[in-house]
């Protein structure tokens, strides 16, 4: 089972100029072979099937925690899409909401899914357009193939993300690559450890693959200062307590000590991206659906303002108000399982 | 951003006889159309892609909310479908082993992948061994749509529950469907809400389709009578708090009323799989793996036993080791975010 | 545009011994690549996008009016399917309908989405239960090419046929393919006088491939003996009238001379076919809903007793409340186009 | 079965500036998962698999009748895309067929398909070139299902076509769009009409969705305006006679009332649209198709100049004689059934 | 370029017991995600892609060598599954070709495809009956990424066959799963060394992955006797010299030298598998073709028998007479390039 | 069994202006339904599942032969397309590689696959980017079925290439596409000739289709000049010599003898082409291989340069020092099977 938590891994920048034929390319980061959906699906099937955990728990522990940040990155990556994507159509609603031709400029632009399927919206595909299958994920249950598969997963998508670094100028895309490279980066290090924790092979030795050394890109430099490329979180109030078994030791690239940080990062909130009408999302008229929204509220005795947490969200009232609705919310609850 | 809970959703019972036919069939719950892979990931994207998530603040809480429990369900499918599969091939190590024809009897029977590919583990395909894929999700950023696509999807998953209920009788396959019904059935109903607050369709008067009620399902009943049709859980410890903004009113089947619960169930240990050796899962010879991981954790400062909590775990001695361990991994965390 | 005529193209057997595991060989002929519904829509989208028509007025016509007996091919294979699957679950609705294990006798026997997906239904898939996909169309807009595609796909389809009838016994699926054996014979010939008349080719050597005599097969020869092996319909009431400027000559098997028929033929009613209350098809209790449509009718004015024929229907008296609704329903009619 | 009828839905115009990019967009409407190719073959399906259709009368009478309209609308679909490629590359035949590199403008541009694989005509895929497929088909056999589904199958296809509006401005795609947003929402109306008189939802209140007034399309004014956004038309000489029992009522964006027409609408002949050699459809050299056509014609005893009716046809003189090779043809008719 | 030899790698048994269910299960190996299509394209796509083969001339020589071999697994993989289906369908011809039921026993038994669609031949699939497809391949072009691809392919195929090999009994799927797990075990062995040569990494230590050692299958024995365990074979006359620059050292399992054999193996000659006139394979009544044959041979100034050779061929004068055909065929060529 | 020779099949100019636009075109004859790779696997599938080959010899010797040429085929597609792409990124190494935007100007250009998950090669897709499947391929083990559809292949992919030369004006395209029209052509003539062999049918008067005549493509005149219209080359040592058996008669479109040719084409040396460090192919730092490749030559007692032949490649001194290596190669050779 999961937490959710409604905050995202890292900063990304708000919405600036649009670049739908950008954000087509970032899709390959989505649903690509070597994407996050990849990541993600890949290590939370092998937790899913592994076998006498208890015997191999710090194995177990490390699959099954990376698999957890691995959403996170998916939800990063859409939102770079997102912010990539707002503003593609025009967003005065009052004068440019349909029937306008508001998709004319965007014909032959990007991928076409991003405005005829979607809400100018993130798409479980790849950067041609095709969907994620379920054909991409490997759980042999054998947990050396596992690992070497996830080491090899993670060399691929390392080649993917600096592809898409280095042909997305966009401010997210660069925000969102330098992100997803170190942190990556560890999970590259933490299945090459494992094995040679198993086996005694030394695939340290592969850093980097590919061999562009990973401070050089700008973006990542911030989050290398910060100790980024060296901690594993643990993304789990109580559980994996054994990642340190097998996480630990130098850095291949630094030779500074890898370090598990027993607590999950805590994110930052999300920019409330805005409606673009023209592809009606959320809808051709949204201040409808914010006067609904209001009253649902009032009547069910939350606040009147809406209290979820947004970067570009209002003054320090508004969190008052949330921890108030919070309060209520709690009273509310009359039953516990 | 997630956090992971190292538990199940509801209790299943612990191996048995194997059915590898019916973890064929059950497959379908796991990555069909309609399958949990389905009703996760839709609602995920969705959540992902919400524009003005402010103005729109119980529809987005409620999307993003649901999405959350349905991990606990693709992870319950894929728990039931390892269950029916342990024991399909010979467990007693020493003897039965590979070179044997281990497999032979399985030759011609269920999905071959899940022991040709995989280690008697789940699959993220559907009961005819095809791959989920992205073409399966919907996220058209039009909220009413969306929705509409909701209730329709649980619509659907509802019908292949009953009949999953109806083909495989393995008791995991129906504490399964028994527990997938009640808790898809809420879903059902809260999209339905959803869609009744924005647009006053009452959808309410759909229910049940398929037209069986849900309380002639024997497995269904416990559920019921705990009052779990009825509650919608806050699967985070701060977010999405306007859930009952949305989440109100009568039942549609039985007229009680409707509850938000402010905190996610807490679920129960899943059972410790065993060893599948004629697969190598997790190891042709899974012993040494079970050595090497004691090693590991004594060289990290760590227990020597294994600390995770299991079904079939060991004495309270076990659970007092675990919570040295926890103390033991806390004190190393050197940094936080 | 379509005229619907609520009739298949020839007689199938009432069900009788289900066979699921028939039915899903008899798929090959729906969803196989040289299936019915490659042959309905490669013919319906090469007419579609059928360049000069008036210069090449008889070969449009030819491929127009074989594209429309193809859907009814379609038709005819879907019936002969949910036929053999009729009686597969129990029947006795009172006290078989779900929740009993209805469906445990079918656990890894046939195409599981008959059962799981559908409600004992055809399916647009083949005999793997892979679905028909648009790269089984080819219109390449040149003639001479698409005729040699056209010949290909239905000696392709002949092969596959007599294989189904080699594999399958059961009456229906045996009807079913001695009648499209026949037919797709007709359509063979067609094709290959088609390229015979552009380019002097003489393709009717290739007659017949697989090249075992069509007259063999004790299910064609009934259609043999009346003809219909040497009978082009037009499926049109006014139009595609230059079929007999391609389709004559001697057939190439006996010699007869081709002929067209200038109406199409009349048809048969179809089965109706039984509830199969375990799936919910149509419903978990189909007797509300006739109940619901005997209502529906008398508010809006027709008769009470349901209009439609079918194979297995009530007394002319039946027939005659049809007549009447039918002139009920004409005066209804407020406008025409 | 069916029978054709050689006339498209409503008038088109003629070629005019091609717009390959366009084309490409528009495809969407074509084998998108909410294309035409899926309504049709949907309600096709679900026709073909009706279980007590006797006793659902009414019920199925509307499936099986929209699904033969909808054939009209695919064939419309191809018409308009077939019209936006006219003229991408040169027609002036003497000078300007291969070997010139006549596609080299369209390197880059569109869906390569329409000019690599087939010769400027319609395919069956996507706004990204991906193939329709099988898996878009609904037919679980539960009618409450299947028409939840439809409803939302038509929603969705109604959010296509609003985007496609939007992006694509060549004529041939506005009237295309124009003419559909009104017949889809007929069909719209009756799914939800049929739900309501099956389980007293009221889903009329969910009109429209998306929430733009249809009457704000300019397109389908017209269509509005004569009326064709309330009658259900029979497409079917004698059969399908009961379904006024479920289309009655006011429609919910009008009040106006619902009407079942007891004749399909009569069409219009379609464009003739040109030859375009440098892809060879039909033919490198087209004229001798044509030579060789008068040739077959007379040789058969039918006219010399072609029969069929073409917008873009020649003088009453033209139809005369089509009248006379039609009365040629009948005689020739030597068998019915 | 290649040069094709009309043998194959390794002795198979001739045809036996046939054995449906168990050819469905081998397809694994040749359309599988890991199967020999796999191995075979991959290093094949890597060697047309591989920039600067100068430069990186030693492991350009190794993986467009081994690449040719593979052709040669793909190859044996398709004679174990034609030699394993034929007698699945009577072959007395006189009395039991169609029109007789002789495809009813294999109704519901193994993949549908070996008998309706092809000749009970060898299908381009999985062991779930889906087509392999061109996401099976990875071919960065980047060396190390592209080698440690390599590496894990080789790992995943070792685990199917392994799996194979406990899972079917039958005596061509044992002699194919033997051969294939020694050489297989070859180019895992020179996958590994060229990292370590490119990297330093011990990858080595990874073997045997399974974990089972290879010498306790004992169809593996004959070959790791003969010392095809050590031998890298050079698939060209006059290419691909630099093999030993990387291919060399000990081998990880037994310590033994690695060799480079500067000469491709011999091979053995195939079975001729008898026809199938079930499945009109190579025609329904094949011994029309065979003196089709010797007709034009004949006139073609060929000797009047088959020139090819054959395991169940006949007597010494069949191979002369071939040397006499042979001599003809030179005197027969006009012209070189 | 193959033997792999490292030349290309004709002449293709060295890299020149990039084309992305264009290489993404050429795909289409790669991974196409009828590119190259279907060509090549069709036929090898149908050799390996050939029944009865001593029987039909003639035949089993022609489809196992061309096959053999396919090959060759495939990897002169990938030559063009890498040809190509190369320069495409910048390649003054020092300055222009990551990170550097070196990709910016290639977003939205051609297929993405080709910067983001290839190292600018070719991929085994479509001009739609979508990858090759085994559903292209067709083995009905019927011999006359399988000859009309390789018939139809081969006509299907000239109409490509003819699409193709039009769209593509790059000098690496025209170069190819010249080639493979007359080589495809000679297959083309082939399996029309056998088919008349079989059944007399006259298939030849189908020639040109597309109905262009080849002479008119200029990079086809050179071919034609050479008569490689005309020649069908033994592509083996040995085997299949029984190709004139069929392979005999007049060529349809210009009357001359066709002709079997005992020996191979020799082929040329492929140009090597340049490392694209952009996109670490094959490394972020090429040279640093170079140096080891070095190293590993002479530490296994090879030359110290390369020895592989390229177009573009050294001195004769190279030639003499690549005959060197060879001796010492051969020397080490310690067994032979």
């Amino acid at each position: 089972m999961i937490r959710r938590i409604d905050r995202i891994a890292t900063e990304l920048p708000p919405p600036s100029e649009p670049d739908p034929a950008g954000a087509a390319a970032v899709q390959e980061l989505m649903g690509g072979r070597f994407g996050e959906m990849s990541t993600f699906l890949n290590y939370t099937f092998q937790s899913f099937n592994f076998r006498n955990r208890q015997g191999a728990r710090p194995f177990y522990d490390l699959v099954a925690n990376i698999a957890a940040e691995e959403f996170g990155h998916v939800e990063l990556v859409a939102a770079a899409i997102n912010t990539m994507l707002t503003g593609a159509t025009p967003t005065a609603n009052g004068r440019t909401r349909a029937p306008k031709a508001s998709l004319a400029p965007l014909k032959g632009v990007g991928n076409p899914h991003h405005f005829l399927a979607g809400g100018q919206g993130a798409l479980p595909q790849n950067s041609q357009g095709r969907p994620w299958n379920g054909d991409y994920i490997f759980s042999s249950g054998d947990l050396v193939e596992d690992l070497t598969h996830n080491f090899f997963l993670e060399t691929g998508a390392r080649n993917n993300k600096l592809k898409v670094w280095e042909m997305v100028e966009h401010p997210a895309a660069r925000a969102l690559t330098g992100y997803l490279l170190v942190r990556g980066g560890v999970h590259q290090v933490a299945y090459a450890r494992a094995i040679e924790r198993l086996t005694g092979a030394d695939l340290m030795k592969l850093f980097p693959t590919p061999r562009i050394p990973t401070e050089k890109i700008p973006e990542c430099k911030p989050h290398i200062q910060r100790g980024d490329h060296l901690r594993l979180y643990r993304f789990s109030p109580k559980d994996y307590l054994e990642l340190s078994a097998v996480f630990n030791g130098p850095h291949p690239e630094t030779g500074e000590d890898l370090v598990v940080v027993d607590e999950a990062p805590e994110g930052v909130p999300a920019h409330d991206l805005p409606s673009q009408p023209a592809v009606f999302a959320p809808d051709y008229a949204p201040e409808e659906i914010a006067e609904i929204a209001e009253k649902l509220r009032v009547k069910a005795g939350l606040s009147k303002s809406p209290t979820g947490e947004v970067a570009n969200g209002r003054s320090p009232a508004t969190k008052s108000r949330a921890s108030k609705a919070r309060a209520t919310a709690r009273k509310k609850t009359p039953a516990k399982r």
